[in-house]
């Protein structure tokens, strides 16, 4: 049976909401007939997109064949066919739109960072605890498919005791004087909500938490490297913001991860984002989609000496890890998950709080930062 | 005209101190017929090995054609013909062997780190000074035909302005227990002077200082990230020296640095030791060897999309640069300047005070460890 | 808004006319839904065919779906809601069409060459300006994928100081004996405005302005390498004009600019056109879509030594430029721009004296040859 | 029966002497066992070494193994065992040895230039007319291997008719700042012989007479792209001289040969010199050993449409000729040919006069830049 679900999507008319939450998840999942319950019900989504610009909606909604969208969120949140409120929509009003959907009694989903500072996260996640209501953030990387496979060779014990994590995240951001860039300008400016370490730090906090174990303590450290850039509209501005971000934090079990996040890096690597692990019995280098691995087995011997052409080609001892099963949207994956944990009581443990330490984790970033020291991460309950 | 010059060479049977400094440098340079100076001249090292065990020496001596050697230290250095005291004994009894070669007036070369603290390194420097003696420290990272590459194209103005440094050095020690281990115990004791933050921070002392700029601060962690290895004699043993090294290190001139250090990481990268730069213009990553380049024209624009294979390969926008001269040993190159300094009063600037700046830095690192916090680099004089 | 345009196209039944400017250019815009402005609009251009022949014209017409055509000029321009008139008819009656749209006070853009003498093209040039019609010639090389390449890396700095500039253009064509030509016979007849010279000169005017600088004067030679060819009728004729230009270009900064062009060569390049742009930074090589690049950082250092195998290979040491943008048809591309010129007054520097420019390198290049000498380009205003 | 003949060989000190004339030719051809005659004898070469610095002389001749050496000309040519003259000494003083080799009855051989004007070059070539002896100049192009395969095409009709020529000499020679440089600084000093024009036009000259017919007239233009280097005592100089030199050569029968020599440029070609023929039957590009071919029957046939990639690899349609027989060193060759013109009366159409053609096209090329014209090239006698 076909259970209808109404999902107010409240910003979803950036490219991020659009492509990732609209198309190639609600709709997908809409276009493969619903989600599958345990009992043989499909759960189907149906889209109320809500936003500011009418226009913009009318023609994203004319687009993909979405036939309900107001720029009223109070009365779309007024509608009970609706059980959930998702809000993609800027960090500085999300606090704001999610307030109205507890309020409203709705199931709560939502983008990372949930607010901008820990004191308001926590505040949403208590507002949502105390009114009952099932609540989720967005964790998209930990579905991946290259960081399945990394969970894959963890829960399989492939590495034996895991003793270190690097983390590469970034890219070549032109800064559009002869190139036009492919980054919005208030990425760049910390008054907007700009910086890469609060963007990336959030990220972190959900990887290193489900993959490697609880954080001890960090120390951070941003920069920003270029310091002016070109924007939107041809003209140039200062970088206030952050954009390069270097942390290290320790484990609770004595791991030490270390994750660089830049937009003023050359890629020579697997990916745009690669994560190495090393352990006792084998090391791992996973990208966005793909996962090197070399155990112990394969480990070479080298030797140093500089006078002659390395014996070995250092990456010819590793093995692509076999693709298994189909590669799903990440996103959509963790959608699949929230309808069922909404319409089917499934188990959905990314709750408001998992968000809380997201922002928890950048706030203590930029401590360290400022107090060039490390610093350590309190629970959150 | 040959000019022959003695050449004390105390502590070269280990398999740095014969394979780099006696074979590959000393008797390499003999055997091309000594390092011709400006005005034509040829100097020819004549070594006179010193040691502990009269039958390493001998049988050093013997396989390599050396005829004279001793384990009389003071005997060597009353002997007027050698002009230079080389040391490359334990950097326990350095200290000993180079304050002797400085009272009887020898010109000054050994290996990092000069001494086991800051204090006694820069008492080394003092009194050498004091004496008028010449003085130099090994400083062979400089001389690798990668890193010279990468000299190249800072002084070619590639990068633009230089944004950041990333090195990685590191490689797999196997703990013995399967795997016969590739390094020496004592590496891994700190009461042996173990310990791998205080072995490379002296190099990306002046590696950093020499390509990119002086240090202002830095942060740095240690790690015994395998607590028990098997030493020589078969036997299980506590590790009790930092296997791993992370240090953050940022210049006056605002460029940070990054460099990693392990024995306990298994190497997917282009060499056992890489360092990456990007700047503005362009980004190279260099190894021992070779170094491949990334030119602003040559850099892509990639976009973030996991759903599909990357449409970049991010190792294929990237050239080796030519080997445009032969490669020379890194040591030897030295080893010449060095000669050149003391018989032809050629430019020589890494004297012992460099060699102190080296023991400052992996002290300072100890100490940002130990305190768990930023540390300033005063300078030294 | 959307803002229609009326557009009359005089002499686009030849294949140049109806590919590159009705179907790629006029049609794509008008399906892409107009070209927008700054200010949020869209301007549509609304094709009015003019030709000789009317069958021919009904027929293009009605292939591509466009509803006007007419055979008379005068009435076509006395349409008011036409605001421009594009010619790309033989350039012996185009002198005649461009005075008769200036006279109507239309804005004008046409094909070069705009004239057969610079007399004629500056006469079309003066009266244009006393009409105040806004005016314009095609210069589509400038917009080649490959060009845009290559301006990247001049805005960029990437040449350093440029030094020389070696053009190729042309590939074999066919005499009709064994194999139909692929070209049409006027090209080969002096007295129909056949000559490659003046072909190609007016192309390598503005792409020597736009990229290089000012020309200061030049050296040509042209030659008749094959003297018989078979028409569209297979008959032998006799090849009254020049097939191959022999150009050699003295900037007015120093450049040395050489342009072969020829259609009696057979191509071992990267393209049917390349320019290879050596600096003392860098060269480049650019095709019409593709640009190699070799940087100092990735230069060899060859040694001529004929008796061994080239150690190295010298396509090896050169890199593909990245495609960072779609890329877009070149006429398209200043279709756009003219559009925008007329209709909401953007940049267009490309005008009939630049036109004029073309045609006056065309005829003192065919003086050099003649007078076997170098002659200077004098100004043109 | 071998027959030993003395060769005075006046200024192999430098690295082409010794190199291809001595090692690879005199000594190759006596480690050989000496040139075979049609008679079945053997003609061996005895070198005596002619140069002003003795301890080079010696130390040149110690390490070959030859036995005859002296500072002193005329006693050298005062021996009757030595039959012939070879001087490959500096340009400035090869008149003068010239002159005395064909005063002392000597067959005279020599490099290329033979002397600094036409005038002297005639005068060497009347002189040793008069005097009756036998005499070449060294053409050493002609005996490629690369160049072999084009006589061989030329000569079995490859080409239909020849119809155009396009010779690139050239390769980056670094300006000795950061790289140093692999040429010696005279070249780029008019004051000291330096200049391309004058080296490169010799080689032209007989390789255009032989493969390609006489030619009628040139146009030449020179130009000094670089105009500051790094001498061989790194100091920087004035580069007074010539770096690029680029003529077009209208040849009798109507080919045009276009020949660039730069050392200004980096290479995207075959090899450091390439020559390409296009003729109606048939195209080749000629490298130093190697030669690619393009039949009619091979020849694409492309159309000009920049909107999509080249469906033609323009490198594909072409194969390169097979080596069906060794090659041996150019020098070797010809030295050969001279030995059995002095010893068995073997044809060597190679003359002074040929050598005086050299200088003369150099000079009417200089003639040619100068008054900015073509020049006529009239015949010699």
């Amino acid at each position: 049976m076909a259970k209808q679900i109404g999902v107010i999507m409240n910003g979803v008319t950036g490219r991020m909401g659009t492509n990732q939450h609209l198309i190639r998840s609600i709709l997908a999942i809409r276009s493969q007939g619903g989600v599958p319950t345990p009992d043989g019900d499909l759960i189907v989504p149906e889209p109320i997109l809500v936003g500011r610009n009418e226009a913009k909606l009318a023609r994203l909604a004319g687009t993909h064949g979405v036939s309900r969208y107001t720029t009223n969120l109070d009365s779309a949140l007024s509608d009970d066919s609706a059980a959930i409120y998702f809000d993609s929509a800027t960090t500085e009003i999300r606090m704001d739109g999610v307030a109205k959907g507890i309020a409203a009694g709705k199931a709560i989903y939502c983008e990372k960072p949930i607010a901008t500072t820990l004191s308001d996260a926590m505040k949403l996640w208590e507002s949502a605890k105390a009114a009952g209501v099932k609540n989720g953030v967005v964790q998209d990387k930990l579905w991946l498919p290259g960081f399945l496979k990394l969970k894959y060779l963890l829960d399989t014990g492939f590495f034996g005791r895991v003793l270190s994590v690097r983390g590469e995240f970034g890219y070549w951001v032109f800064d559009g004087v002869h190139q036009p860039t492919q980054r919005p300008s208030w990425n760049y400016r910390k008054e907007n909500g700009g910086g890469i370490m609060i963007d990336m730090f959030c990220h972190w906090r959900y990887v290193i938490d489900n993959l490697f174990g609880p954080i001890a303590r960090l120390s951070a450290l941003g920069a920003t490297h270029v310091p002016e850039r070109i924007d939107e509209n041809g003209k140039q501005y200062t970088c206030t913001a952050d954009d390069s971000a270097y942390g290290t934090f320790e484990l609770e079990n004595g791991v030490i991860c270390q994750f660089n996040s830049s937009w003023d890096v050359r890629v020579r690597r697997d990916d745009l984002l690669t994560i190495q692990v090393d352990g006792t019995q084998g090391t791992a280098v996973a990208g966005l989609r793909e996962c090197y691995v070399q155990s112990d087995a394969m480990t070479p011997k080298p030797v140093w000496n500089p006078d002659v052409k390395s014996p070995i080609d250092y990456y010819a001892d590793w093995k692509l890890m076999p693709t298994r099963d189909d590669n799903e949207n990440a996103f959509k994956v963790q959608w699949e998950l929230f309808l069922l944990h909404v319409a089917a009581d499934g188990p959905f443990p990314w709750t408001l709080l998992e968000g809380a330490k997201g922002v928890q984790l950048a706030e203590l970033g930029i401590r360290s930062w400022n107090e060039r020291k490390w610093v350590d991460v309190p629970p959150l309950s």
